[in-house]
């Protein structure tokens, strides 16, 4: 089942993808739906960020060769993370799907992309177990970490770095049933490949994470974990259009925007 | 005028602090309300925190005896922040005035309080100057940033440190026409004085936050933002019942209740 969330009037609306339509649902998925008799063209359709979290955790660092990545770029030595100590980013730096990237005219060159799977709670948890834990779970998506490098280096906090406005770029939609260990992922910038990598190749695992966060803090449904991407990012320049694919899934699209240029 | 949260049923409403009754409001003080006819019993109502943030923000380190203080503590060299760069907490930890502070067994006994005046945001804004930063702000209400030290040390992040759940009580209603100037701090266990500080000899001011975080990052209403703490902070036991007075707002009271206690 895929979940979109897009906007009828000024209401926002959540609908089921089929095939190249979308049928609207009266209710939401987190609380109960029933499906309408109306339905609209998906290419038709702007569609919205297809959630919008209580609270927008992200993993961070969570991949080796990107672990390795990051601290050559920060000027660090690479340390591997201990235990799955998740982080936290702010709502106001969500968009959706074929939103601009709009990037502030002071930000430096260093205007990167990070390619993440996105687990979308669905139902409110605690104390999860190897048993219990895929059962919150409300389905995946694809997020766009825009980071600013000079920023994210300079700062005390990646507050501007990784929270300005649009650096968060979410969806197209929630899919329910992907195959996780089957899953690649891939990014693109202006149709050429930048990297391909297994999703479920993490440091620590979507399980691991949630067993673990679920032991002190209370998981409910609309929350996001951002689960960290893979390998060496690089620049984006005004006017790029970074795609991220995780198959199964579909495709984030956003192009960047560079405010004065 | 002073706003309340609280139950009506299961129906959460806003109420107004008059005296000694809350006056139920229909709406809320963000999208607009009416007063209602409907009064109650101030002291037989169990009040929610004040509100739920849409991104809940904490300055941090931004009084500059606690910053030497909590440097001491963490092992530290203590450096003064350079600028106003804000940090996250996450929805989860968020409780109410007279909640209980519940800690999990396995924290250690450096479970501390530190008392803060958090800003309420009231109105969408971006790009604030020093003549519009203070429209924006609908009141201010009360927090105890709750903080296990050996967590917070150890961690990567400050997840389980300071985000456990009910790890951030708030309340017990926001001020809207408070005397900011004239606002003193008190911290108080089991009745005692811990600390007492002017609240605004901040390092970077409320006004200097939300100006730099409004160049970058759209403020929501229902947004928060804790303004950090002062001083030294001590540990907490099981049983110990903790409060933070800001004058002109009121005082926030939660007592400690340790798991397996």
């Amino acid at each position: 089942m895929r979940w979109a969330r897009y906007l009828v009037g000024d209401k926002e609306t959540f609908g089921l993808v089929k095939g190249d339509r979308l049928i609207d649902v009266a209710g939401d998925p987190f609380d109960g739906y029933e499906r309408t008799s109306t339905s609209r063209p998906l290419a038709a359709t702007k569609l919205l960020a297809p959630v919008m979290p209580r609270t927008f955790y992200a993993a961070g660092l969570n991949y080796a060769d990107h672990v390795r990545e990051a601290a050559e770029k920060l000027g660090r030595s690479p340390d591997l993370p201990p235990a799955a100590d998740i982080g936290y980013r702010a709502i106001n730096s969500i968009t959706g799907h074929e939103d601009p990237i709009i990037v502030p005219a002071d930000a430096t060159e260093l205007l990167q992309y990070e390619g993440e799977i996105v687990v979308v709670i669905g139902k409110q948890a605690k104390h999860l177990t190897a048993e219990t834990v895929w059962d919150c779970i409300l389905g995946y998506t694809i997020g766009n970490d825009v980071s600013e490098r000079t920023w994210q280096r300079g700062d005390r906090t990646m507050w501007r770095g990784k929270n300005t406005d649009t650096f968060a770029p979410m969806g197209p939609w929630i899919e329910t049933d992907l195959d996780l260990e089957a899953a690649m992922t891939t990014v693109r910038v202006n149709g050429q490949e930048k990297i391909t990598f297994k999703t479920t190749s993490m440091i620590f695992g979507i399980a691991e994470f949630l067993i673990r966060m679920s032991q002190y803090c209370t998981l409910y449904p609309r929350d996001v974990v951002w689960m960290g991407t893979e390998g060496k990012t690089d620049n984006m320049v005004h006017g790029d259009v970074c795609e991220i694919e995780i198959t199964g899934i579909g495709t984030l699209r956003n192009r960047v925007q560079w405010e004065g240029k």
